[in-house]
């Protein structure tokens, strides 16, 4: 547990990071730099980050607390699965927009998945797994009915569905990301469909074989 | 049309190029050390070339070319669709094999879809459109019967599903890429059943909505 004030600090700190990364660009923004712009002494911001990167995580973690609480609104006191999707995917698109420039400049290391900035990297994985929770949640209080072969790996799937995009939305440049407004739209029917279909015989073949590509990549042979 | 002696001059250089890349990286290849490595002038270097990008461009449509002619040996007088669309993208995995070390060290340009290296951008289309037309000789000698509707556009998603591929090739560090063959044997059944489903009339919704989504994000609205 941190104290306040230590939660405090720490917030600070990546607000101000947060504000240099968008004005100045992730590249040129030194530790020195951030620590300056919050307030604290160069030893203290090493104390709570021991790189920019780690900045940069904690930024991840953010918006996802921001994606969450903003879903929770969508999610409330609505069951059909399509407009659940629907909204916690736009939900992202709106808590994401302030951010929309900076994103695209630090992206060229986040498509490593080898970096640790991925969202596919170890060091993503609180981030990553609080996503995927809240896809459960999307699937959880909904009407879907999904193969139950289908249903363990299916907020695996929208969040990597929600990585497509976050993907599309980098380099989104139409006026105000609409173009990936209309990716999501466009997307959910298509999802909905596949997700009540799943059950149908003749479907299950493709599930079955959809999950064991998923298995197979997910987990080195 | 190049004269034979212009069009061996324009191979050495890409020749000594991708060589160069292979050893030195991309970023650390200069025009001048390409030009010295082939043996021609700075000047004659650059009046076919005039970029580093161009090179990649070249080198690009070498690799193309090579998978084209590997192709055609898979297709040849074998007409069942599944086998025909493993043995290309095997193929590929084959020809690219050499530059796999070099072509994750350019890929953090490639992955910009606005670099002229992607290989979405406008340079990259006669490369493209090449491997696309590949795609299409895959459907139209083999048995599949795709929905008319899908049809026109299955050559095109083929290209995509190679694009996955290769973006999964890139980063693959398994020994001599295994996990990219096993990518490619799974995700094989898995096209041609769905290919097969098309015309049922319960999975036609779904083909309309994922073609709907295709035009929508394709083309800016």
């Amino acid at each position: 547990m941190r104290s306040p004030k230590a939660e405090h600090t720490r917030r600070t700190i990546v607000d101000a990071a947060t504000r240099l990364f968008r004005e100045s660009g992730y590249g040129r923004t030194t530790m020195r730099a951030i620590a300056a712009e919050a307030g604290v002494s160069l030893g203290n911001a090493y104390y709570y980050f021991g790189s920019k990167e780690h900045l940069v995580q904690a930024f991840y973690d953010q918006l996802q607390a921001e994606h969450a609480a903003a879903a929770e609104r969508v999610l409330a006191g609505d069951e059909k699965f399509d407009r659940r999707l629907r909204g916690v995917l736009l939900a992202w698109l709106d808590v994401a927009r302030p951010h929309h420039e900076f994103a695209g400049q630090f992206f060229r290391n986040a498509a490593d998945p080898h970096s640790p900035l991925s969202p596919f990297s170890p060091e993503s994985a609180p981030a990553r797994d609080a996503s995927i929770a809240l896809f459960a949640r999307v699937l959880e209080g909904s009407d879907a009915k999904p193969l139950p072969a289908l249903r363990g790996e299916l907020p695996q799937l929208l969040w990597l569905l929600q990585m497509g995009v976050v993907l599309f939305w980098v380099y989104d440049d139409s006026p105000g990301q609409q173009r990936s407004r209309e990716l999501v739209t466009r997307s959910v029917p298509v999802v909905d469909r596949l997700v009540r279909l799943s059950r149908l015989p003749v479907i299950r073949g493709v599930v079955d074989d959809v999950l064991g590509l998923l298995r197979a990549i997910r987990s080195p042979s």
